[in-house]
């Protein structure tokens, strides 16, 4: 018999229906319900195989044994006092958002059950959405953060944590603010960074010359975050503001030291900058 | 026979060593030869056969039909007044630097024969360096820029634009300024901005963790290029300060603005903001 019953994947995109293609194969579930607003994303994930069926409604999704909100920030939030509402007393509920503390918080506010919500964030994806680009080992070998509290039931814990290793992710546990100071660093600040180039040079042209006709491959690699779907960064830069700022201003400061020496000539300083700041890198690649 | 029949690579590292295997290739020249800094570098573009011999002295560099100056900007220019002394009156020069304003009128300035020196930069290459990496088909389908100037001779201006059409790039021709003000954003801007984003990161923890052990494919993506070389990096950004600097600020306005309108939570600005960056983003991939 597999572990959980019934998973609804509230939300049914990239992560959330590769989440379900790779948890039905490691056995883990049964029966694989999804819930959406996009009749048409529901009905590619199951002709694709990614879900069995549509839930019919909230009461038929929130009846399962595991529900997981993949969905944006705002919308987790709202799934999770509405599903929570209708749940039964033994659901499970986890997230898959990208900011922790307030979604958190906010659940733990909403929902009567929520020793049984437990804050999860699936480190992997791309900027491609939707259930037609859910994929096979999307998660195999990355990390997972859950963010369970005082509150939190142990065994609702384990489950999620369960979830998440059946698809091959380590998982690492800590508190929600934590997680937000990170991943402001690693992620939400370049993904600003990302959308900044882009707007930046988006229609600006030299002698007629349309500077995006002149991008190479630096260019592509630097930006292509920046494709990534709006509403999902509106709510997590949103959500995750203060630590997002504190992460801008950090980011600022090392842009201006790097214009001041080159504004000063200071070919010395400039050269133990980015010496720095390539040796940094290629250890990131296991290079040095 | 050969168009050319003795080509000096003076730098053999990622785009002088390609050059030296894909010009070979295409039968354009008979015998390359090889000047630099390092020896043992040479002796690696020697060993594997991307330069067919090392030259004894600048005077045996010189001695060449065509001379390629594949070195840092700097480096360009002190090559071209050091061999351009020593060069016959058929000997034609050219560079692959970034930057092409500074080094052009130095050039023009520095070498009587300068009617023979064509600016050039294959937009090409990688964080890559050296003759280790030198590779075939790193140029097919990409473009490179030239910027002869009213002084340039015609014949020559011919024979580094069949020099790089060779290599399979297409070959378009602009002003020096244009080009720099061109390569200061879609490159010179992402590169600080990754040396930046690198140096903002490196070293920072929370709560014991270091923010980078939390890095995904996003900044990895965005930060490639910071594992770039220092110096070569250092030249580009002092030889092209001005056309940097306003591109700074017109990257520091964009970001400003996400900013501001995360700070006001103004959900629906944020979103037309983002949404305007990923559009253009995925017309670049060819999406939209």
């Amino acid at each position: 018999m597999s572990l959980v019953e019934r998973m609804t994947i509230a939300g049914v995109g990239l992560i959330g229906g590769s989440l379900a293609l790779d948890a039905r194969r490691a056995g883990l579930v049964r029966e694989i319900v999804g819930l959406g607003r996009s009749r048409a994303n529901l009905e590619v994930a199951l002709s694709r195989g990614v879900i069995d069926r549509i839930a019919t409604d909230d009461a038929d999704a929130a009846a399962a044994d595991l529900v997981v909100l993949a969905a944006p920030v705002e919308a987790c939030v709202d799934l999770a006092a509405r599903l929570g509402r209708l749940a039964g007393s033994r659901t499970v509920m986890t997230d898959v958002a990208s900011v922790k503390g307030s979604v958190v918080a906010r659940v733990e506010a909403a929902w009567s059950g929520a020793a049984r919500f437990v804050g999860g964030h699936p480190i992997a994806g791309s900027e491609e959405a939707g259930a037609a680009a859910a994929r096979r080992d999307l998660f195999r070998g990355r990390l997972c953060v859950l963010t369970p509290t005082a509150r939190t039931d142990g065994d609702a814990a384990e489950l999620v944590h369960a979830l998440w290793t059946s698809v091959g992710m380590r998982v690492e546990t800590m508190a929600p603010a934590t997680h937000d100071e990170l991943l402001a660093r690693v992620s939400h600040v370049p993904h600003l960074v990302a959308f900044a180039l882009m707007r930046a040079l988006d229609g600006r042209k030299y002698d007629g010359r349309r500077v995006l006709d002149y991008a190479a491959t630096g260019l592509l690699d630097t930006t292509r975050i920046a494709a990534s779907p709006a509403e999902v960064w509106r709510d997590i830069a949103l959500s995750n503001a203060a630590a997002l700022r504190a992460g801008l201003d950090e980011f600022r400061r090392a842009l201006d030291d790097l214009e001041k020496s080159v504004a000063a000539g200071d070919g010395r300083a400039l050269v133990a900058l980015i010496e720095a700041a390539a040796t940094a890198r290629r250890r990131l690649d296991g290079k040095t």
